[in-house]
């Protein structure tokens, strides 16, 4: 049996914001949650999802909407269990063990503290095996899987638990929820069968951060650079190296859109980069031909060290690696592009997988 | 045994808007509703709160949001009923008779429908003895009887059920939900036993709008003008009789905000007289001097047959009656003029009863 020990809680948190791409936010709030609660109610039994009964009652917990407003609106510690509970009571089921819905700074240590604070296994899936920023942008989604009943709960105590007739009605409806709460709630949704799980999880999610939040941990002590053992374990592509020349982002949408553009140094020199995100990084252009699109990876990379940059942290001057990774092979099915491509982010472009774009265009 | 039969919707929807004092909207779908509902499943058993057994569930059946949109967003003609069975089931328990929230068109018909669809009693009362146009302006409320669990559902299926620390946030949850949906909800809120309802709900409500109404229908038959009878059952105030020379209204603030001046007729010749209104009438002034003030109860009635006017349908060249009754003795207690007074609704006066106003000022 694997267990989920404290130190894991911060190599998860690293591995999940490099796959993350860019998004998932501020995990320090999550890791000290997760971190307390292993502390307290001991290490986290970790299970692939063969492991799990195709009749088990499994549960995602996770954190809803700007992670950076709850480095001040605290948490009271309690609302993924209380979202968790309210969702087993409406049920009338007891969960056998915790999903995570997204590879996350935050929302891979939220499902830690869930599973450590009930005495529940965590399972090594997720349903993005990245990061997305709506709630019907997971492949249980795509899979035809209701994300409710689900219940959103603030730190106020206030709680809700939504049935609607489509996971976009559940997008809505938890979304102006949570705007109300104060701009973050946790949540429960998208409860499933082991079967369904099985057949539609991204596989190994967990250990696959872990085992890259080591690797850049253990590098950046003996000051080597991990990029190249990153991109071994995730069959990765290092697209650009430069300096940060311009930041541009818009909020004016509710989202935070942007782009960042890199001036190439070392061997990319002359050369210049974009990355076009919003939250997530979506399209990486090199000298204005894309090498990678969403929904495949684009992560920015301390060049030193090889830490996850988010999209919120970008800022002038930075020397970074960019790196992509291919996305889960679910995302690239029709229904994936339909719901995650570059055209549901109203970008004119034609997803491409990473490995054709980069044998074109780098 | 009393019932309601379905004539008596008519009469009850024209008095419920006398006592709606402006609010309360267009009843027109509540009205089809309600008859339909009497039609097909039978008369609807009226039984005064005395009847009500002290250990009794009781929850109320409304709608949230503007009843003008319900004229072309159609109501699917189940949500109430989900509403109702929703939060029983959530309760676990079985209602034992269907409460009205509030005096005003849609919403003393909602609770007719609910109450013939399920085979259950209605209850001569309800929580306001008037219409307020928030959830936490309910009698029961000042009392500190909790909102939730509370059911809001959408014509379209989508469903949530609110748990909150107070009514304020039912108020903000709720309201943000229902915007989402469209602008209109049916609710199923307050839920309490018999003895809470015995303490704190306004008495015959009902049946004072069902005798309203029917001595205006009968008066209009006959051309008699109806206005000293309505006076009569009412405890109320002749105001003013004139003319609607101006109307003002700014939605602005996300409700409708107005004023109404009226030039005097008959023996008000030479007076002016204005009403500021906020979705309900809040304060009468008569020559700038004021004669009523929320919560006590300021009706527009039509001058010649005698029917209430609400403040959407308010129009320069009306001819009219505005006549003035006290509200139920709850809501002038301190608590009660807090939550529903001029001052919460940013008017800089005091209350005063209507009985003294009206024998400074008039």
């Amino acid at each position: 049996m694997r267990y989920i020990e404290e130190q894991d809680v911060e190599y998860i948190a690293i591995g999940a914001a490099v796959l993350g791409a860019g998004g998932g936010g501020d995990p320090y709030i999550g890791k000290l949650m997760a971190k307390q609660a292993i502390r307290r109610h001991g290490r986290v039994p970790l299970l692939s999802v063969d492991e799990i009964d195709d009749s088990s009652l499994v549960i995602p917990s996770a954190m809803m909407g700007a992670p950076a407003v709850m480095v001040e609106k605290l948490p009271n510690g309690k609302e993924p269990e209380t979202a968790f509970r309210t969702l087993e009571k409406y049920l009338g089921k007891k969960a056998d063990a915790v999903l995570p819905i997204e590879a996350g700074g935050i929302n891979s240590c939220i499902p830690i503290y869930t599973a450590a604070t009930l005495g529940l296994p965590l399972i090594d899936a997720d349903g993005m095996g990245r990061a997305f920023p709506e709630l019907p942008m997971v492949t249980f989604s795509i899979a035809g899987i209701p994300s409710t009943p689900m219940v959103v709960c603030d730190e106020k105590g206030n709680k809700l638990v939504l049935e609607t007739i489509n996971n976009a009605w559940s997008e809505t409806l938890a979304r102006t929820a949570t705007i109300a709460m104060g701009l973050s709630s946790m949540i429960s949704i998208y409860c499933m069968n082991g079967k369904e799980l099985k057949n539609y999880a991204v596989r190994g999610t967990i250990s696959l951060a872990l085992e890259m939040g080591r690797r850049i941990t253990e590098s950046s002590r003996s000051n080597i650079n991990p990029v190249d053992s990153i991109l071994e374990i995730s069959g990765g592509f290092r697209l650009f190296e430069g300096k940060i020349v311009d930041v541009k982002r818009d909020l004016t949408t509710g989202f935070v859109r942007g782009t960042v553009s890199i001036e190439g140094t070392d061997s990319d020199s002359g050369s210049s980069f974009r990355i076009d995100f919003q939250n997530e990084n979506l399209i990486a252009s090199k000298n204005g031909r894309p090498v990678a699109i969403t929904p495949d990876l684009i992560t920015v990379l301390d060049r030193e060290k090889g830490f996850p940059i988010t999209t919120e942290a970008l800022k002038y001057g930075q020397r970074v690696i960019v790196i992509g990774m291919p996305c889960d092979p679910f995302w690239r099915t029709e229904a994936g592009i339909r719901q995650v491509g570059p055209r549901y982010f109203k970008y004119d472009i034609d997803y491409k997988p990473i490995e054709e774009l980069v044998k074109e265009n780098l």
